[in-house]
């Protein structure tokens, strides 16, 4: 019978359409893969905690799937990073119990959104922060940020997800634990934790907070907002690189 | 008559080929020289203290040109960096004197070489650091590296440079004023400064470092291959990626 791992993952997502596999095109899950082939010679699709999108990154994406190889983990953890794009590092591979799937069982999953805020974005970093140099009231984003802690239905932050069908998509109800800005140098970091979240729900939530910040929307902005349940009427999606998958909780 | 200025850059060079402007190829001063004139109308080529290879960065590489534009420099900073990628950033412009010329007036410059020692290197430092997981011997390299103190002829460590003639080549004496290797978290990184440098000096020299740390080389074999003045004789260059231009003083 096959043995079930569970493998940690980091990568830059700049260079790739995203995590799920796609014909024709570079994705974290198809290097994952096709990577796992090589090495142990099995056709096998690890299942990701989520899929993350174009150009967004992790920290520690987690992924299972069941293996016959007998390899050990810290031999096959060698073997895929011989073997992987030096922009996806695999972190950790651990045995798992036959039942564990990276999505199903996943509680919470936590994102970071790191947005620069010096004059000056360093070179070294533009792939991995927002450049926003312009006066921004943090308090006031602080406030805002704490309107959607709690269980909302989450509409108005949620692009109609093209992959799914009606059905899939469900309820836009999410349960979210933590929503906070934190200042860590010259960064502005908004750190989100919750039971799981809708399509570019992050990113349409920093797109709106950053309007709050510029004093375009207040902190009441929001909560009203989010009782609309209607995408129109909340920020615009911020940009994809500065979004990092930091960790997953089981 | 013209203003003379001093600039100062940033870039992730993994995607250029090299400082030096060519046909039909991206490098960060063409780039910058297209900035310039979408900026003000000028045509001008800024004269960089040096050429940087394809795939090595700068934290601080210096440039002159002469403007007729009277625009501020705060001014051009701003309008540059909105024009320019996110991968080449100007982090400052002062007016400089009419005979101030950015390659002619260099005292000397400062290079850092960053070899990650970590088993897995993270993907957002990929394009910055030479990943080097194997044991080495600091203690070791840190003798080869005073080797090179002091006026040499660095022959055994230059590349021949096809872009130079005979008679530009000149001299390879060159004279290094520090040379060591410090650690800094999971980063050995060799740092270097000297009046100049010859075509893949920096490179050459930490590729047979390397040797050294390895145990394949010692310190008086390095003695010996610099006076060897035979390219052939010392070790291979190492990769471009790992390699910053960190300051040139005047």
């Amino acid at each position: 019978m096959a043995r079930n791992l569970r493998l940690t993952l980091a990568y830059d997502g700049t260079d790739f359409s995203g995590w799920q596999v796609q014909p024709g095109r570079a994705t974290v899950q198809g290097e994952l893969s096709a990577a796992l082939e090589r090495v142990t010679g099995e056709k096998v699709l690890p299942q990701g905690s989520g899929r993350t999108d174009a150009g967004v990154h992790a920290l520690a994406q987690v992924a299972s799937c069941a293996l016959e190889s007998p390899i050990p983990p810290a031999n096959l953890l060698t073997a895929l990073n011989d073997v992987l794009p030096p922009s996806i590092r695999v972190t950790s591979i651990a045995e798992a119990p036959p039942d564990f799937h990276a999505r199903h069982c996943a509680r919470s999953k936590i994102y970071h959104y790191r947005i620069w805020r010096g004059a000056i974005c360093p070179p070294s970093l533009a792939r991995f922060v927002c450049h926003h140099p312009y006066p921004l009231d943090q308090a006031a984003m602080q406030q805002a940020a704490e309107v959607v802690i709690g269980q909302h239905d989450f509409t108005s932050f949620a692009a109609v997800d093209p992959e799914k069908s009606r059905e899939e998509r469900g309820s836009n109800a999410r349960h979210i634990t933590s929503s906070r800005f934190e200042r860590l140098g010259e960064e502005l970091v908004y750190q989100v934790e919750g039971e799981g979240f809708l399509h570019h729900m992050v990113r349409n939530l920093v797109g709106t907070f950053l309007l709050v910040g510029k004093g375009t929307l207040t902190a009441p902005d929001v909560r009203r907002i989010l009782a609309a349940r209607d995408r129109s009427s909340a920020g615009p999606t911020a940009p994809a690189g500065g979004l990092w998958l930091v960790e997953v909780r089981y």
